[in-house]
């Protein structure tokens, strides 16, 4: 299949080598062009903007929020102009739920198709094809995508027919991870403060009734106090429940343990960890319970 | 082992069938006698009151709260002054910080022994001895119960040799647990009132990130709203949310996601919800969404 | 001064009618007619549109939110075209902080002036004009609407010369009062349950360290549970609570209590209360302990 | 009138010298001597312990906490053993509603009288009469005792005949000016990183809408920082806080500002600021905000 690539992140580039590896047709496309370096010498075409993507079949985007993908989109360069009628733009990104309404929107008054494709799953599981992939979309274009989301992902839940419905998981996937962290971050604090060990903690929880990798993984940060590099960054987490808030409110659903997430990443950007990882936030409950140096 | 055992609820009577099941010779001590009927039929004793423990090489008390296992030890006829020099007291119950350390020293003084023994899982746990035992107390009296540990758990973590931190670490445990019904709570009413299935949503999230029993299991009771008859009564998770608050409190230790457990579970008592399963707290975030008539 | 006014809700009307019986020579626009038929039988023109205000020396504008405001002034029969050159827009209308810069620097540009000027105070004060009024905007432009603030207001305070910083006190003094709202509203819950009079309780805080018109005034709303016809709408308190946050957000500063009332406003919104009075938050509180039937 | 005078703190101190200046029959009573110097030297005698008030008409008692309290009554040498038939115990300590109802039902049965009389204030009001009182007990008794009250308070609120009503009241009007002291905190926070002056706010605050001594001198304190000696301490306040929930709990009121208030005071004593006035709580708003350096 011919396929385009925008965005090579860490997740985008590990899902763009994989569609090069299966032996798709790849054009990528990155504002930063040294990201392309790797896939260009295996094999990619580069791409000078989303002009270039005339003849793709299909074109996954991959940025980091509803502005990057707005300008990739809207642009006079962007897709919306240059993709072909019938070709398919493949949303990953986690943006709001109005984007990614309006989205589908424009690209089916041009003639082309949109679908909402959001995932689960950090860096080392796009590498390695192990993501989980949310779509939303016309039923009969996303059967024609199923072989491509099978390169990139490990399992794909095709939810709905409206775009946004995606998207609306997902956020609401990215809250219940974040109430992990912060549970977690509760948790060890208040046990550190009663004199057990973080690690040994931990090793409890996640041999018993929290025996997942998702425990597993962020307890671990959480328990190492290890933010840096950062798999996701605090900055990206704090604009996800943001926009969770923000449908929630257009919803009239009030989420109490959101409006604390929201105010623990303001007090992590406050603090400068903005681009420590989102687990960071789990240390606002140890500073607070006196147990760490406050910046 | 000569082993006696006090409270026969729906956790007790699975752990002390397991117990009688593998040999033990057991003696069953509960308020209400028709609850031993099952046991005794089955071959155990009975006892009129904890002074019929007097010839038990261990006893184990799996009771509702601290008033209940105060009474069991301190009482006239109470453990504290017929049980045997060198026997073990085997606290199971969820109870204060407090009070297991007062256990302890109180138990230690008559020369006895005390083991704290929180278990985590549910009634269909213990009865097929898959339950996870958090044990504290002094090495070698804890090495000689490994036995019977593993007839009524899975496993056993031994955490301590001060009793109370085995509470501290089953308290938190609770925390963690009602922090997913919460959070499972807010996000299906979200996804709901975005015009997503709840059951579907349920099916994305614990094939892919919550694969595991516990996201499944409270995940599948607040999908379908059926919290009667409860596995673990809503006014038990109040107390424990309670008793972390308090044990929080006295160690400096806030916790936001835990106050508003607190205020969510005294929400559900003012409807009169005590009685139902725990996972009805979940509601509230659909009742305050406007999806669900309100008592 | 030849005075042009634009927005005659509840409290647009109260202050354009102060302006007119002071004597200034005043022109309005309103979006419904009906509503300018008082001021124009005292003498008041009519205006088609902005256009109109070409030849006023100062435009006062007190419309319901952003998307109102931006529409008065950036569309094609908008001020920024049509307001005279020297001319003043003052802004009295609770917009976001964002907005006012953006609206401070396009009058600028076009040689116009702004002064951001929200207000504190229900429309019977508006009535009788004592307002207060929170200015900010260049000095010497301030200074010349002394006499004009004079007749609206019973004191004007000049809080800086950037016209934004008007709005964030604004908006931080609704949080304040919207605190005292939720405060009350839990406090009587309480005492109520308790089996004491809401009536008397308040008179006991009123006549004591809350002796003030506002906790008077809304402690009486929330007593009588008297929130139609409302003096201030639940959804305008609510977008202010909302622009509270965006603006702290875009400052790093977590509010937990603006992030409690955000939650309150959303689920009385979910209960189809946008239209009570703001003090109709202080009824969830009672809900939830029980005290009132729920929709 | 004979009075007693348990408790010579700093509230304590200024009232009994205000009873001492009008004349009363005077005995004192405080654990630290010391404290009793400044009275003995205008006229009190001393007590050794309550024995010493066995012909007292009146004893007042004005104490830190429940422990207290409990010990001054049911002590050896306590109230209720050595207070004449007949006599009155006036509790005016802020302790547990549960207490409270104890002490009446215990001096009723030993046929004492006891009335409930906490109050509003801080020291320099005490000094000068200046306190509200709010008692609640049998009206004849609380008739009885108005010539007392008005030396000490300058307004007294009958609330009722149960003693523990005046409790309730008390410990919620605590939870209120917590709630001012907080709301006033994060407040300051958002105008102060928004560029505008903590103490300019603060004046259009208090020249407005909040004119009233409580919101001045709390505003006060926050915009100076200037939070020792303690008026109040934090340790005292975060008590209230714990009682105000204890019965929100028992009557089933969930209080969504008083979660956060508690922890918000366990936050502070986790930075070792149990001694500093109750309205250092507000510097934490400022420190997530990264305004101030954390301990």
């Amino acid at each position: 299949m011919k396929i385009g690539f925008i965005g090579l992140g860490q997740m985008g580039s590990g899902m763009a080598m994989r569609l090069l590896t299966a032996g798709h047709t790849l054009t990528v496309f990155n504002r930063s062009p040294e990201k392309m370096q790797p896939l260009v010498s295996r094999g990619a075409r580069v791409a000078q903007s989303p002009r270039d993507f005339y003849d793709a079949e299909a074109v996954f985007s991959m940025l980091a929020d509803d502005a990057a993908v707005q300008h990739i989109v809207f642009a006079d360069d962007g897709l919306l102009r240059h993709l072909a009628v019938g070709a398919i733009h493949i949303s990953c990104s986690t943006i709001s739920v109005a984007l990614s309404a309006r989205l589908a929107a424009a690209h089916t008054d041009a003639g082309q198709h949109y679908v909402s494709c959001p995932v689960f799953g950090r860096p080392d599981a796009a590498a390695v094809g192990k993501l989980f992939l949310v779509a939303a979309g016309l039923p009969q274009i996303v059967d024609r995508l199923r072989p491509v989301f099978e390169v990139v992902g490990q399992r794909t839940f095709v939810v709905a027919e409206q775009a946004e419905k995606a998207n609306i998981i997902k956020l609401s996937g990215n809250f219940l991870i974040a109430a992990v962290i912060e549970s977690l971050g509760e948790a060890m604090a208040l046990v550190e403060k009663g004199g057990i060990d973080r690690h040994a903690y931990l090793e409890v929880l996640t041999s018993s009734l929290f025996n997942v990798p998702l425990y597993k993984n962020y307890g671990a940060l959480i328990a190492d106090r290890h933010f840096t590099p950062a798999g996701f960054a605090s900055s990206l987490g704090q604009k996800d429940i943001r926009l969770t808030l923000t449908v929630a409110e257009s919803l009239d659903v009030p989420l109490p343990f959101a409006s604390i997430l929201r105010d623990r990443f303001i007090a992590l950007a406050a603090q400068g960890g903005e681009m420590q990882d989102w687990s960071a936030v789990a240390t606002l409950a140890a500073q607070d319970a006196g147990l760490m140096p406050k910046p």
